[in-house]
Order: C-alpha cells, then structure tokens, then sequence
C-alpha cells in the first residue's frame, strides 16, 4: 500500500507521533531499512538546496535507487505539462515522487498516479517534511508537546513552515503566536510584541525574509529589520531557561539572526537539518516501505 | 567482448528480436543482472530529459555505479575537445558511455575508444534506443511485424525516429508511411494522405514539432497544425480496431495531440516509456554485461 | 579517526609515499574496500568536470553513499555563507566533505567541523590530490623521484598544481624548473629556457593558460604562444628518452599541445587521469576508511 504525503494536516496526531518515533528509532535506536529494490525520483521544479539534499540523504541511507530530477533545461523547456512530467517517472517505475513545486496544492492535479507522492513543498501552503522535523526538534526537547507556547517571527504571510503547521501545534496542545512586521503579519496565530515572546516563549522559530519569492516587501532596511525583530546574543539572554530558538533555514546572518546565535547554545537549527534526514527516512518508509 | 550501439541499421533482424526478447525478459520473466562492478557514464552534450532519465532508471535496475554529465558549466567551456571529453571518462575505467550529441554520427570519431558506446541520439539521424523502444511497443501489440502498417506524422525531415527506423522496419516486413506538413516531408518513406492513413493503419506515430531544433519551420499555427495533423477524439474513433498510437514524447497537447489522446485506449505513449527502461537494460547488458 | 587533506605541503615525505602505494594497490593489487556506511558531499563552489567526476568515480568504486553538490542555483543566491552551507552537510551527517573554491584556503573557516575536509582544489594555491596524481604518474614511471628534473610549462602565476607541489617536489628530492612567458613566471622555481629545458628534462608538465581565471593574460597570440612555448611532435623528439609529457588537463590542442602530443607514446596524460581515480581512493581511504 502506497501511501502519500501531501499536507501535515491531513495526518492524525498519532500518525505524527508514529513519523516521530520512526524518525527516532533510525536515528537513535539502530533502526535499518533496505529500500534497494525501489526507486524514488525527486522532482524539484523550484530549487531547494536543503530539502532536495536532505532527501537525497535519506534516501541513500535506506539504499534506494534515486533519480534527481530538476526542471532547468528539461522537456519542460519543450512545452511539456507538469502532469506529463511526473506521469514520466511513474511511466519509468518509480515506487515514489518527491515533489518541489512553486504551485500551491499541485498534487491535486496528480490523483490518479500510480505511485506515491511525497510533498517537498507547494507554494506557500505546505511543507508536511519541514513541519515534521520541526515537531520532532520541539519533541526531542520537552518530550511533549501539550502547552507549549511557540512564536513565529518573520514574513508569515508567505511562509509554508507557519501556514503547514500552526494548525496542527495547536491540535497538538501548543499555543501558537506570530510576529515580525504587521505587513507580514496574516491570521495565522495571534499577534505577540517580538520582545515580550522572546522573554515567555519556550519555542521561537525565525523566518527568513524570502525576496525571491514575493512581490510584499518590507520597507525596513536589513539592519532595522535585525534591530526589532532580530535574534541576537541580548534578547537570547533574555530567554526562558530552556527555551529553544529553531529557523528552518537559510538564514541570513546580520538579519534575522545575529551572528551569535545559529551556533549557541540555545539554537537548534542544526539539530533541525539533522532531524530533517530522519523524519525524510521515516516519511519514506511510511510511503513505500511498509 | 564490449559491443557499441550506435545506429538500428547496424543490427540484423535476429539481433534486434534478441534485444527485444532480452527486454522482455528483464520486464516479465524477472531476468536479473547485477552490473556493480561496471560503470557507465552518460554524456549529454543535448539535454533530453527523457532519454537521460530512462537510461539512469535502467542503469540503476542494472546496480551499475554511473556518472552523469552534462556538457553545461563543464570543460567543454574551457576548449575541450568533445573528443577529449570523452576520452577522460574512457581513463576514469568507464565501461560504457552512452552518448547524446547534436552532431550526426560523432561515433565516427570515437572508434579507438576502449570502452562500449551507446548512442543515446545523434543529430537528426539515429537513435536506436528509442527506435527499440519503439519496435518492442509493436511487438507486444501484434506479435510480429510483418506486413504491419505503420505512418509517422509531423517533422520527418528533422526526425531522427523516422530517419533511423523506416529502413529496418520494412527490412522487418514493414509498410511505412509518412504524413504532414509537406515543408517537413522527405523520401523517408511513402506519402500518405493523414485522415486517409487514420483509417488503415495499424500504427500511427505523432511526431512533436522540434522548433528547438531546426531552422524550417512550418507555416502552420499551432491550431491549423492540430486541425489538419492533429490526433484527436473523432480521428481516433476512425481507427482500425487494433490500431495503436505511439509518439516519441514529449507531445504538446493541443498541436500534435488533443488532451483526450495520451491516456485513451489506443495510447501506447506512456506503454512506451516503460519499454524504454527495459529496452535500454537489454541494450547495456549487450554492450557490457555478456 | 577523520583525517583531512588540505594542502600537499602538510604531508610528510613518507604519507606521500603512503597514499601512493595505496593507489597502487587499488590499482594493481586488487585492494577493495567498502564504504557503503559512509556518506561523502562533493562540494564543487566552482566548476572542475575532471576533479569532480575523478571524484565522483573513486566514490562509486569504493561504494560510498554520495551527495553531488554544485553551487549554481542553490541557497548560496539565497544569501547562504559558505560555511553555513557546509555546516548543512555536516549536520546531514556526512562523513566526509570533497570541497572545491577558489578562495585561497577556504578551509581555515571549517577548523570546527566534525567531518573529514578533502580539498579538491583552492583559489591558485593548492590542488592535492592534482598533486598527488602527477606524482604517482611520476613515481610509476621512474621507481623514485631523486635527482629527476622536471619543468612546469605556462601559466604558472595561476596555477595550483605549480604552487602546491615544486616545494614538495623538492623535498621528494626533484629539481624544479620553470618555463613560459615571463609575465607568467613567479619565483616558484628557477626558469629555464624553454627549449633548453624540451632537451634535458625527465619530466615536462604543460599547462593550460587559464583565460577563466585571471585578469593578468598574455600578450602572445595562441599561435605564437604555441610557437614559443607549445609542444609539438619536432620538440617531442628532441627529449630525453625516458622522459615523459604530463598536462593537468583540459588542455587546449594548438595552444599548449599540438595534436600530435596528447597520445604520443611519450604522453602520459590520460594516464595522469587513471592515477587520478585511484590516488582519490587512497586518499578517501586516509580520511575515513581506515
């Protein structure tokens, strides 16, 4: 049974608590799974440096057969569909797609493939795989998720890691607050002064300004910018004891994060990208290994 | 012993059949070969998502170790010769490369070469690969070839699946036909009236108008051209029972092919692409697996 | 034990001869080695087709998991520092990173990280395993490198195979010289007379002028230069006879070789390319196979 990925929401918590501990047991626990007679392709029509070698890394460590895909100088070039394209990997064998797209729910348009589909992100809606390494970092550091308080800084408006998970953080128990500019502020999750959450937040995960990808800018320079809403060795001192900072990266350094703070001891976005592996791997046994 | 693929017209009759036998094989009969211990390097020096990423799929069945290569950012840029590429990988230990050039048969200027070559498409003159593909579809449809009747559609002039298949196919028992725009007709084979060969054929072949590569063009709008060429529902009603419709891929819906033609019954387009990963396993075990 | 491979000038005497010996035994002796638990990033920053599928191909033979990482089109325009970026494939879990830049001694940045740094090449100063190939090459050839004398042709204010060895090299015992256009020339080694040096060398290494790489070019015309400093069949047979022809490649015929040289049986500059596969095994197998 082929079993897809497409949108956080669409998974119960338990079937993210069972994605959580399998991330767990490959990475800690010794866990193996041999995937070598299946092949995966992953399709990357928009780039994405770390998800795509995130991926890529899992995928080599189940041993899977892997086809990398990117749309620059392919058939697409050639006036061929979106839905052509995929229809090519299943046509090849393909046991599952991994799928980066610019297009919000693409998947819609790929309901009747006969292979697995594994959302890498859409648009600016979902993002299931970021979401999910960022719950079991969250996890792996309280051992729960019930009343947690997490605040969200940044270009919310555009972000799939705020609109793919604040939802389910909250169905999860969590209480789940925005910040950063009111031009990129949406209905997200309520509105906190960045100060105030940085003092009474156990969570707080920093966005990066994404220019490249839409047309509402901010009118604040990078250095004012880094003065009201950057994270920086003063405001992390002002943090909870055992309150973690998280940003699902790249990110800017001087902008959003202050030098200081990706490497300190308090930050976790490295764990994040290490996590990230993990939950890939146990995304794709879930989808193609079972 | 290492043999080269370079054009269908080198192959007698029986081994063609063998390859197609091998590929069947490989698709239906769960003949296995682990070539771990070889590695094949593709050079693309023309993109062509689909011929790349079929071999890949079938190289990576076939466990061989594989370095892809891409002409683009390489050293080509830095005056390389294309014989001097070549031969880099051939000192690397490379087995086999399989080649993709816009030059008509540049095999001519690897004969020394101590590894196996397969041509993955040359200029406008030969791909045997696809045309395997291609022969393997019909074989599986009919059973054999003789006395079948078969029309390619569209730019003969420019085709290499035309020019490198219609002598063998009628060398195999063969009726070929070819219809279309009369700027894109050459002495490939006999001209058909389209909507008359609609109706008597048992193979109909859509080729895609390749405006990437060539300087004639027809005068026709992409309309005119779906209106007087064009596969669609009401042609496809007018086919023999048993007939088939096959296209090299990509196809652009709404020139060549209506949306309701890829997926109907008489489709063997995406049929097609999973007989070229089997076809491509049979032609590297000929070449380096034997 | 992680062990990195920086420069050419941190090897002693006797890990030189090692990592030679391994090669050799890689190469003539039948050594295998298995790193299939190991996962190894190439991370080319710049372009180098040569190195990095020399690369790619000594990973594949020894069975390591492999990530290809080029910086075109990757979070780098997102404003990503190259340390960060490296950081990600570190905390992907990677046992080994294969770097090339051309910034001087990029690796001063990554004294901190907990994988095996393999530089495959740095801005015009160190080039390594470049290094260690020519020296195999040498070393197959002569038994020892005592009293050779070698000549490094052209370009060699750029050039990183000229900077990161003659000091080696005289070390090993070798005489060094320089030849080429005078506003090419450093104090690297002592000039010689091109000519002079075509009659009385055991070892020519031809360079490629790199245009790509530098403001500082000559003023010579390809023809003149290849009148002046090129080698050509009448120059090959003024040479020692033992001696050899080497070339880093690409090299460019008309230019730094005639077309008569590069196969000539005098040439071992395929040959240099075979080492190369083999030298990177050994050196791979120092960093994280042992």
């Amino acid at each position: 049974m082929k079993k897809d990925l497409l949108s956080l929401k669409l998974l119960s918590n338990e079937e993210i608590i069972d994605i959580l501990e399998t991330a767990r047991d490959f990475r800690d626990n010794g866990l193996k799974l041999d995937l070598s007679d299946k092949i995966i392709a992953n399709l990357f029509f928009e780039n994405s440096t770390r998800t795509q070698y995130s991926f890529m890394t899992a995928e080599e460590k189940l041993n899977a057969k892997v086809l990398h895909f990117n749309a620059q100088g392919s058939s697409i070039s050639k006036g061929e569909t979106f839905y052509d394209t995929v229809k090519v990997f299943e046509s090849f064998g393909c046991d599952a797609v991994v799928i980066r797209s610019s297009q919000n729910e693409y998947y819609n348009e790929l309901k009747n493939l006969n292979c697995a589909i594994i959302n890498a992100g859409d648009g600016t809606e979902n993002h299931p795989t970021q979401n999910l390494l960022d719950l079991l970092t969250i996890y792996d550091e309280f051992g729960h998720f019930d009343g947690l308080k997490i605040m969200i800084v940044g270009d919310i408006l555009h972000s799939r890691v705020a609109h793919g998970s604040v939802e389910v953080m909250k169905r999860l128990g969590m209480k789940c607050f925005i910040s950063g500019p009111k031009e990129f502020m949406d209905d997200t999750a309520a509105y906190i002064d960045f100060d105030e959450g940085v003092k009474t937040m156990d969570v707080i995960m920093m966005l990066r300004i994404q220019t490249e990808r839409h047309a509402v800018l901010t009118t604040l320079s990078d250095k004012e910018y880094n003065t009201k809403y950057g994270m920086n060795e003063e405001r992390v001192a002002k943090m909870k004891d055992n309150a973690i900072i998280m940003h699902p990266a790249p990110f800017n350094r001087g902008v959003e994060v202050d030098n200081y703070v990706p490497e300190c001891p308090k930050s976790r976005i490295f764990r994040q990208m290490t996590n990230g592996v993990y939950v890939r791997m146990a995304v794709i046994k879930r989808s193609i290994g079972d």
